[in-house]
């Protein structure tokens, strides 16, 4: 990119960067650039071109664009002092010698040079005599930050740091480079394109079988998504969607001939597809879904089918770019409805015509992610052969009838919902790429905007020094961190593939999933506050990032919903004890799991309020497993009083709903505990005490936002809890000096960033 | 609008009706329809046209536009069979019908008929069986409940249920009716061109002063601003630029030469004008806004001058679209700088072009309000007359000297910024408008909406009756209404205008503003994330509530800040004795005020769990009472100590500033629940029963939410808070039932909800 830019139009960069650093230009102001522009006899017509785009303010250049000519001014202007600095025309002809220096013929003549001296009066532009004064650059210089920053971005990089690097060097591509307010249609076209370039490099289809031109790597795959996350939300989404949900469903469904078949087109994109569960009756409630599937033995075909206006499928991601389903149906052999399974429906031809008994809506602007196109699909009695039953967990033999190696129709469902775990831990770390890019804006913006001081006479107070502000991002800073080691964790362990651990890794990826999508949610907010009427530009990105990620609370299972599922995993083998021998075997379960802990706490232990206890990782181990368990205990003692009093299981987990929800807090609270423990216990050196001190505020905060709980489980007396706030403020004050480092520490290239207000430059 | 439709329209009603509400048709079924109506040869060419336009989904028809194809079906629908409401043809020959017995011709041919029927089926469309079993008219059909209904929307109505009446049948106008998804440019159009039409409905003036042709009716403007916002938060905002900051600065701030001169033109809109305070460099912190006014004596005129780029005023709404700015800069008479006061700057001519020395930018996209022309201004040495000075508290003699009738530049500075109390008030209740139009569309969806059930036999179960659901809807809807009913008081009190109030109006306008937006931003996401995916269609609302609202907790004053000054307006004089007797003076009064309760609470009270206690007023008052007490005498505490170690009283700011946030909260919760309690006094009957139960929600749900606090404190104990949250559960369970109730009671007109998840035919 920066080569094609001559030494005349490199002249020009300090002008067009300042012009559009302060902001858009008029019309008026465009029309006398062109003019002065057409002026100057030695451009050629397309330098001129090139210059008269820069100045269009329907092509404002893109964050990517600003920051290759700030790159080519800072190395030219390194040796020239503030007067020169301060005439935009004198940076330029340096900024333009050197790329003559470096082998390009000469730059532009005087006509330039005055053309541009007379610009930058005329337009009212200041100069770039600030322009060394940046206080990230000194950051940049010490280098025991650097370090220690480039330390952190290896821990958060983990094993897939190749696959990471990799879409960051891509995303980098110029192709990457358009960011303004569009249409959704303008909007779709951009991310099917980014989509196809994405594909074209093979990121696509890490996770499916070598045999199938994969790598089997499904860890790789998280790690592309997330970071592809940080770009675009709509592009990881319609990413997600096609190679994550559509291909995951025929690789995780389906059996080798499936994969063999279907794979080697949905991973290079020749075969376009979506992932057809949701319906709009039926959302959270997949089970009762009502599209049916009914399989003829006299042809041999399925005949898929909606029977209702609200059997349709909704919200389907791909829909109309899609030439294929993996459609969600009541499954119909035999006259018997064997329940929920997977079959895959072509719906267009190569062409991208609809085919016969399908139709396709638009789900209309969305309030975010208006690049992927969702929509609603209807199957009129649309039939398809026997073989496209994705039927791993169940299948049609030649002779007509229903097999499955899982026998307890109940226990198929939820080994086939089981699938979706991999996309649960995706968004959530999708997520939390939102939730960084949020607070890496939030406080490189705190690190340099002022207001309000002492006194008339001295300068005005960082705004990252405020209290109020500290308490504000850091405790959800110290949240991402945890949530970042333990969806890495998650994803470790689900790559592994172990069947014992299947169940509760479901457990975990649901209530991660819901935490992580709640703190993005909340995180962005904060960070959009934090940042004041800069934070609602659109051009400082918290509109996109608070939009897009606005739905992560509900897809992929609703949050509420799944923080229940969470609860009922813990709640023992839920689908034997709960499914089938009621309430009961729950209860029993719940006995033997309860009754090991929850002994009387120590008068002493209530009221000890000593810094090395307060901060020392078995009193927060002690404090989050307590909670937890004494949650459960107490959820079973209802339950059994209940169950006395002859309520339906139904109506006892109406009546104990919010229970469910607060123990299900509680277990991720006490995973994430774990993890982050685990995780710096593996670290040493100023690593280690910066991690420490995270994990501790991570800790304590999470104590004090659950020290009602707490106080009225007389756990802690109001001596301890406050001795906690105290300490919650002095680790924001003590981490407040390393924000810059934990925020650089999430390695978001600058070009990603995106957002002007980071820059103090552009501020 | 209705009679412009012919028989042969209506005849299509039914057809397209269902058509829309299942959402949007294909390209191909377009066609089709357009290839029907072409070969009825009976249909005049305008029929044909209007037809045709119904059915293209760039031209979305509006919710009014289907509300009023609804009020004409149901009419003509009463008597028809089930069988005949399946077919849309039928039902269509009905409502075209009655039109035609109605006086107009007689409608269409057995083309049409057969055309629609045809279409119906080619379509796949359902007919209209369901029509009748509709929820919501049932709930209509109870006179109970709508005389309930109809009780509460006239206590939240209030004196100026006029006002408000009118609003509402003004924006029930077909002019209101464009709701797709613009550009900017459109919207900022559109936006405009309604403003035009409520200045021309005299809406604008209605506070100023009757000489020039305004009500005098300040209390009136509120109600009508917070009526408009109920339909377009982008209007409400533009209208409140102009009319209410830029007008208000003109009433507020200048003197009766002023009002003559421009409230007039300023009222009907003729003289467009913005409020130019806030600079790229000082948002906050207004007082040290850099743009200066230098008298010169010589030429009798003032100097406006914005000397650095973040100097420039920003954000500035109706910024393009101006003719004067009421400009804030610091005042320099004789050489001496005078403080912040308001100046009229002509910025363009009257044909729109940009006056000398201005220089005006686009702020580009924001989050939302893009409706709002949101705009940078800078002032390159402008000289306007001296009698331009808005100089009510502020003046330059003839003989050029600066006179003020307030010595205190201090005291005169917040005079000054008093005027800002009746915008934050309007905020305040333009974000409980959003939050009002979420409730309603989140709640009448739980209402209809199914998921998941007890077993395969039952139907599904309505989301309303989850436990889960009603704590997520009903705290929230109760603290709505104890904010309305609070910024109801106190925009009475304000409308007043009594010397000796303004100092404790303006602390409980910051508390409120604060309060009522926050309360705006989590209701408007819990209920999004209530509706799931249906939720997040741009189509049902929320995408705009949360984008346009989102900014409130920012402009007007930043909330974080507002809630210091709160706390300062608390700590006494604060102007006095913070800025001028320093924090000993702070510290007297202090003690003065905080001795004076806090009492040791009886331990048999801390334990006090029966239900009469626990909903009694008593109980509330003392426990809300208690907290603010005691944070104010605890933060005395801190203060004195610090002042005995010699901290300065800038870092005893910095020190206790999470205190004082936590100070301001608690006040302006006590003010929440007394003015509710005061309002629940004055009631009676079925309305007094249904409200209180509101109000116990509200003070229990806040207690709730600070039991930490509470246990902390040793005001309560575990048993006590315990009992507490099952009183929350009970509550949430009983006002379940009058949910409905409650939000039909905001009173909000179908239209005006907008959202189709709301009403049961479209979901």
């Amino acid at each position: 990119m920066m080569q094609t830019y001559t030494p005349a139009v490199r002249t020009f960069l300090p002008l067009f960067y300042v012009a559009w650093a302060d902001g858009m230009l008029s019309p008026s102001e465009v029309a006398l650039i062109h003019d002065r522009i057409d002026e100057i006899e030695s451009l050629t017509e397309s330098e001129m071109k090139q210059l008269k785009r820069w100045s269009d303010p329907t092509q404002w250049p893109s964050d990517r664009v600003f920051k290759t000519w700030l790159e080519l001014i800072k190395e030219a202007a390194g040796d020239l002092d503030n007067k020169a600095l301060s005439s935009l025309a004198e940076v330029g002809v340096a900024v333009g010698e050197r790329a003559a220096r470096a082998g390009v013929t000469a730059p532009g003549s005087s006509a330039t040079e005055s053309a541009i001296r007379d610009l930058q009066e005329v337009l009212g532009l200041r100069g770039l005599e600030q322009f060394r004064s940046v206080s990230r650059e000194a950051a940049e210089e010490d280098p025991a930050l650097q370090l220690l920053t480039e330390d952190i971005q290896r821990l958060l990089d983990g094993e897939h740091v190749h696959w990471r690097r990799k879409v960051r060097a891509l995303l980098a591509d110029p192709v990457f480079e358009v960011r303004k307010h569009p249409t959704k249609e303008a909007q779709r076209k951009q991310v099917s394109e980014w989509l196809a370039y994405l594909a074209e490099h093979g990121l696509g289809k890490v996770s499916y079988p070598i045999e199938t031109g994969g790598q089997a790597d499904i860890g790789a795959y998280a790690a592309v998504f997330e970071t592809i996350a940080l770009h675009d939300l709509s592009l990881a989404i319609k990413f997600g969607v096609h190679f994550g949900l559509f291909g995951g469903s025929i690789l995780n469904l389906g059996t080798e001939r499936h994969h063999r078949e279907y794979l080697p087109n949905v991973g290079d994109l020749s075969l376009p597809g979506c992932f057809a569960m949701t319906e709009t009756g039926h959302g959270s409630n997949v089970r009762d879904l009502e599209t049916t599937a009914i399989y003829d033995p006299d042809t041999g075909l399925i005949d898929v089918h909606s029977p209702s206006f609200r059997a349709g499928k909704e919200y389907i991601g791909n829909a109309l770019d899609s030439q294929m389903a993996s459609v969600f149906a009541q499954l119909i052999v035999q006259g018997e409805n064997h329940g929920v399974h997977a079959i895959l429906v072509p719906i267009r031809d190569a062409e991208g015509q609809l085919l016969e008994g399908i139709r396709i809506e638009d789900n209309g602007y969305k309030m975010g992610l208006n690049g992927v196109d969702n929509g609603r699909i209807w199957f009129d009695h649309v039939k398809v052969p026997r073989e496209n039953l994705l039927d791993r967990f169940g299948k049609i033999t030649v002779t007509g009838r229903y097999e499955s190696p899982i026998g307890n129709p109940s226990k198929r469902f939820f080994t086939m919902l089981g699938t979706l775990v991999g996309g649960r831990i995706c968004v959530g770390k999708a997520g939390l790429s939102a939730a960084k890019v949020g607070l890496t804006i939030a406080v490189k913006y705190a690190l340099h905007r002022r207001q309000f001081g002492p006194d008339k006479h001295s300068s005005e107070t960082i705004i990252m020094d405020y209290p109020t502000h500290q308490r504000r991002l850091l405790p959800k800073l110290s949240k991402v961190y945890a949530a970042h080691f333990a969806l890495e964790h998650l994803m470790k362990r689900y790559a592994r593939n172990n069947e014992e651990e299947v169940r509760e890794i479901e457990t975990i990826a649901a209530g991660l999933k819901s935490y992580a999508t709640w703190l993005a949610t909340d995180t962005i907010q904060e960070c959009r506050e934090a940042c004041g009427g800069k934070g609602y530009l659109w051009i400082n990105r918290f509109a996109d990032l608070k939009a897009d990620s606005d739905i992560f609370a509900t897809f992929e299972g609703d949050n509420t919903v799944l923080m229940q599922l969470v609860a009922k995993g813990l709640l023992g083998q839920f689908k034997d004890a709960f499914h089938e021998a009621g309430f009961l075997g729950v209860y029993r379960y719940l006995r033997s799991q309860a009754t090991d802990s929850l002994v009387t706490i120590n008068p002493i232990y209530k009221r000890k309020t000593d810094a090395d206890h307060l901060v020392d990782t078995a009193f927060f181990n002690h404090a989050f497993r307590f909670r937890e368990r004494k949650l459960l205990h107490t959820l079973s003692d209802r339950m059994r009083t209940m169950l006395k009093k002859r309520i339906t299981p139904y109506d006892i987990f109406l009546r104990t709903q919010t229970h469910m929800v607060a123990l299900a807090q509680a277990h991720v609270e006490l995973v994430l505990l774990q993890q982050f423990v685990e995780e710096v216990d593996r670290l040493d050196g100023d690593l280690k005490v910066l991690m420490l001190e995270v994990l501790r505020l991570f800790a304590l905060s999470t104590i004090e936002d659950h020290k009602g709980w707490y106080l009225e489980h007389d756990y802690m007396e109001g001596i301890k809890t406050k001795a906690i706030r105290r300490q919650v403020d002095r680790l924001c004050r003590e981490l407040r000096q390393q924000v810059g480092v934990l925020v650089d520490g999430f390695g978001i290239p600058d070009g990603l960033i995106g957002a002007p207000i980071a820059f103090q430059e552009f501020s």
